[in-house]
């Protein structure tokens, strides 16, 4: 405020004298004193993970940038329907949107590539990916084929197998199973001869209850608390090697971001950065607390999926996905990216990440 | 610039009409449009990962403040000997350092369990216990008592176990062990027998190409192979239970801090974030390479420290960490709360991260 009353003191008295004249006072800073945009969320407002990390990307841009660039968080379908997001952002009816990369997959197959594959990267390794693996290159190349500037804005970690009323002991035990999973991991237990449905949200509880589905994937625990999924649902699986990490989208009108001054450029940077760490490490941290209150409170069952049927939907995953990403060239490119990166990952992981956790996890005490 | 010829400008037209004084200009706008400030870092400029990361965040702060705030980097040594930086930012020399908390341990032990524990958190989870388990809170209690505000600015991820002439096969083997290994991880060793010493960076090839030291522990592929360490050692041990995550620590001089304007904080933050993230990816994303370049290019023979051994590393790191912690007021509640936090992240990881990680080691075929 204080900055706003200096410049129209400064216009005052430059009218006054005649000495500088209004034109000549630089524009940027007077529009962008009063630049406001409006950001659609996919997510209902508030929705624990999701919405509060766009909730945060929002305040901080608005406070880094001294209210020279204001957000507005909108749920979804506040101001058009939560997967037409895109399209207002595109058009420039709103500026700024937050998402996932998957939904977008109707318009361009590749951003389903970038938002999480089945046995991929998990989260530590997508963000590295991004920033040094080429990925934030191809995922702009990808957005701006949308009209947009890309951003990762949040990620949920290794999700949980989902809800089961029949148990998996054997691959054959998806022939024909009714399951509500969407996106690549669908693909892959379809390839497996399941038998996939997509159902909005709220449809899922009793769909599981009446028996009209088998089984759903929905986030994990603290996510899944908080929908009632156990209500529906015996069996709880992990790990979820369907999404083991789902990489969450900004995505601002690429005009917009174009004419953008370089500050406020690196303000939503920065504030995306915030952002991405933040999602993640609020379901690092409250997924746990969730878990426990699921099998000690709702007596869930925790099954992990027997090692054979994860091996074999390994093998599925690469013939599914190898199949999806040769037909176009951008998912080509992106998943030929994704693909080397795996392969080092994988490689320093066995010496660092998984063999940490690994002796971590063995028999003694520890300072408890 | 430009924003600076503005204000330059307005006061010359006020000083020449007199109808706004140069001391009716709001005194922020124009002491925040000349706030420079100074950061040391505790490593050598541009070093790669810790000095880059450094780098990133003064870029950021500078860029996302419209230059409102300049932050100029020195190397270590540039002002003050790397090791007075705390001191330095302390008394208000310079306005920010860089470094990593347990640099600080003789000032307040409380530090080291900040930085990194033996068998504790790893990276994924250090985050998440700073923002949502009550790190931060900790953290700057811990920090205000050094006189500055902390910030977690970097992360090495999970180190490298280190540079061994003598293979260890069983906790027998570090009796009489000559190793070079700071921090807790040394009192570790200590503990089993092992003969700890500390040596300035540039005197560790030497000694262990002499025989004056048997093992040594530096950071991971990525800067050990820069360092040469192996030249002068057989074999090169994983996983580094010693630093399952090594935190880096942004810090600015608590009165400094205190008078920033909301947005500068804001800024300062989110730059933090960005620089956070950013030191994690490079390391995750650089590490194999180099990784593969110690394996195929100069034959370094790669040894998992056998389980038996890990698992009585476990037991004595739990009590020497146990009692080190006991020992002052600040560093037993900073370790209940990384206790309770690793307890339920340990339960997590099972069938998350650590589950992940397993299914994905499989010997299918992926889409490669």
């Amino acid at each position: 405020m204080k900055r706003r009353q200096f410049i129209k003191r400064a216009a005052t008295v430059a009218a006054a004298t005649g000495a500088v004249t209004a034109s000549s006072l630089p524009a940027p800073a007077i529009s962008q004193g009063l630049m406001k945009w409006r950001m659609q969320t996919t997510w209902p407002k508030n929705f624990p993970g999701l919405g509060t990390g766009a909730n945060k990307l929002a305040e901080f841009i608005s406070r880094a940038s001294g209210g020279k660039l204001t957000v507005e968080v909108f749920g979804g379908g506040e101001i058009v329907p939560p997967f037409e997001t895109m399209d207002a952002v595109a058009s420039g009816t709103i500026e700024m949107g937050h998402g996932a990369p998957y939904y977008w997959k109707g318009k361009i197959p590749a951003t389903q590539f970038i938002a999480s594959i089945p046995f991929g990267l998990n989260a530590q390794e997508q963000n590295a990916w991004i920033q040094f693996g080429g990925g934030q290159e191809l995922a702009d190349k990808v957005y701006k084929e949308l009209g947009c500037k890309f951003f990762a804005s949040g990620n949920t970690g290794v999700q949980a197998g989902g809800w089961f009323n029949k148990e998996i002991n054997s691959l054959e035990d998806y022939k024909g199973l009714k399951m509500r999973i969407p996106g690549l991991g669908g693909e892959v237990v379809k390839a497996a001869g399941g038998n996939v449905v997509n159902l909005p949200g709220g449809e899922i509880p009793p769909a599981l209850q009446s028996g009209a589905i088998d089984a759903t994937e929905w986030v994990g625990p603290y996510n899944d608390l908080a929908f009632g999924l156990y209500k529906s649902a015996k069996f709880y699986y992990y790990p979820g090697w369907h999404e083991p990490a789902t990489l969450l989208d900004n995505f601002v009108n690429l005009e917009t971001w174009e004419a953008l001054s370089d500050d406020l450029k690196a303000v939503v940077t920065a504030a995306n950065a915030y952002a991405n760490s933040y999602v993640l490490n609020e379901f690092v941290a409250k997924n746990n607390g969730a878990l426990n209150t699921l099998v000690s409170e709702h007596g869930v069952i925790l099954k992990k999926f027997p090692d054979d049927v994860l091996n074999a939907l390994g093998t599925l995953a690469g013939t599914v996905i190898g199949d999806l990403a040769s037909a176009d060239s951008l998912s080509r490119e992106v998943m030929d990216s994704i693909v080397t990166f795996r392969k080092q990952a994988i490689a320093y992981a066995k010496v660092s990440e998984q063999a940490f956790y690994n002796a971590r996890g063995l028999p003694f005490k520890w300072a408890d």
